[in-house]
């Protein structure tokens, strides 16, 4: 990702978000500031905040801090958490957003408090005119190159027309933001055909066919990872049993084979000398390069990152939001779920 | 698995059944008759499956014959397969089972056209008293070992009372035949806590809590590798979703160590010093020291083992069938099916 020359942004940063807050948000908008020069306006508990940030070296980064003075924990009811909580960072990020005063926020909190405070908080940005339901994103790695994957995790029971929007919403992210010029939008199913799958995703197949996107039909959990979609749309049942089953397949196969390597001992020279190769593969997978993903449908750019993010996954998730910023994402969403509108009819 | 003393055994295996019929199917059909010590009945076209069988030593070894003039190819429809091919060698070797010819039928056939020809063929088996949907299975590797999962693809839209039934099924089978003393059964969820999941899974959590079971609650996605359970429930969309994903991931995870190593000349070298390694963590992973899975809730024996199967995995798919006739694996989910209707009340 390159900085954004000549374009004025302000991002608003959760300081308070990942596992590790208030350390890895933090240095990773300092990162931030420094690689893409646009202004950082940390989120958070404003002493705390300013404590960590004077830790680093600042000079002359544009960074700002806004008080925030509760936090939304990783195990708390998010619809719950954002009504008893308005002055959590999520709530006042979110707000930031809304108000105008920051183009973005990002957060490696919980995702369903983002979700939530969106929605229903006192910084309630709501949904762009038309969509039914937003949905939560990420990127997935695959054999040559990644997916980008929606919804994983905020809609569990879907109808069909919200798996329309999905895919509608994921292609011009992945169109507009990740420089996909033809994204190839697939169905994620228990089979290729169009009659296989549950009869929500059959009868969603038959709406992604009259949409004018490159559908590429159903695919199936072993074609996410074969590459064989770049957008792969699915309920958020599904998605999230996908990517989760994914990520703990990879660890358990990384896992297996050091076990295997340290039980022979000639394997361990070998090992050794092939552990360039083996961390190279295990970049290839390591969500903290793609940083974050979108809170697709709502009216502003959300980034929502992994709560084990380290300051590299801040400062990339970051660089996210302003890829997204710059690109319009949001104004290209609004026109086209306008435009699917006429196809989806009354159902959408 | 060691061979059953004297037990006699007649085990109906399909000729026709795996990608590369018949050469794996017959080879792996004489292998086992060989290690096992029981009857073979190999169905098929005779002309073919005794042509194939003449390649090898037969000498001694129990093996017969019965012919089936149709083969139902994996891309057939399922029901309308088995309705049009009552001669097929999923539906003969069904009749087997029925009939009290053969006391289990194993195919590398299509899983659909198993279930179909089990419950609506010429041949059908039909279902143990008071179970509601058959489930397809699967044997899935973990950290520790492995899991065991269902359904895996025969039916996507349940209800939680059959999602309950593959509980106790899947615990029996635990049980009896894969020897996991009190296996823990767990749920396959979007998330932990008992509120999370779609509106089915849900309910099917508070069905699965009154069992009697030893229930873990729900699993996510990641828990499967992680071996958090020995029983995964599921409805067949998200278990097929899950299955094929873990499949995909382990596969292109493998695919690009070797093209990292490929891409390093020092790696290479060290590539082939861990090679031994590598090979056994790919063992682990490998469906075919597994060899088959069972179709349970149908009254028989049936196992189904992989399309790709090679000799190997078909005469381990026999293994799977002998051990789950000997352990009474039918007889014992009858009584807990009908054990458990009190809990399940009307529902099930």
């Amino acid at each position: 990702m390159l900085p954004v020359k000549g374009v004025k942004m302000r991002i608003a940063l959760d300081a308070m978000g990942s596992d590790g807050a208030p350390v890895p948000d933090v240095q990773g908008g300092v990162q931030a500031a420094r690689r893409f020069g646009q202004e950082i306006i940390l989120v958070g508990r404003e002493e705390v905040v300013r404590a960590e940030l004077a830790k680093h070296d600042t000079t002359g980064l544009p960074i700002s801090v806004v008080h925030a003075g509760q936090v939304i924990e990783m195990s708390e009811h998010p619809s719950q958490a954002v009504k008893d909580k308005p002055d959590s960072s999520i709530v006042v990020g979110m707000r930031l957003v809304r108000d105008g005063q920051a183009d973005a926020f990002v957060s490696m909190g919980n995702s369903g408090g983002m979700l939530a405070a969106s929605l229903i908080s006192a910084g309630r940005l709501g949904r762009i005119p038309g969509v039914r339901r937003p949905a939560l994103s990420s990127i997935i790695p695959n054999l040559t190159g990644y997916s980008f994957m929606l919804d994983i995790g905020a809609n569990t029971d879907c109808q069909p027309a919200w798996l329309a929007q999905f895919a509608v919403m994921g292609a011009a992210y992945a169109r507009q933001v990740l420089g996909i010029a033809n994204p190839r939008v697939g169905l994620l199913s228990s089979g290729e055909e169009e009659t296989k799958g549950s009869e929500v995703v059959q009868a969603a197949h038959q709406l992604l066919k009259g949409l004018g996107l490159n559908f590429v039909g159903n695919v199936e959990g072993k074609d996410i990872p074969a590459g064989l979609a770049d957008v792969v749309v699915s309920d958020g049942f599904a998605g999230n049993i996908a990517i989760k089953t994914a990520e703990g397949t990879a660890k358990m196969l990384l896992a297996t084979i050091k076990a295997e390597i340290k039980a022979r001992p000639l394997a361990m020279l070998g090992g050794l000398l092939a552990k360039p190769a083996l961390a190279a593969a295990g970049k290839r997978l390591d969500y903290r390069q793609y940083g974050g993903a979108p809170l697709l449908g709502v009216n502003g750019v959300v980034i929502v990152g992994h709560g084990r993010s380290d300051a590299l996954a801040v400062e990339n998730a970051v660089g996210v939001a302003i890829n997204a910023v710059d690109k319009r994402v949001v104004e290209v969403i609004t026109q086209e779920i306008a435009a699917s509108q006429a196809s989806l009819g009354a159902e959408a």
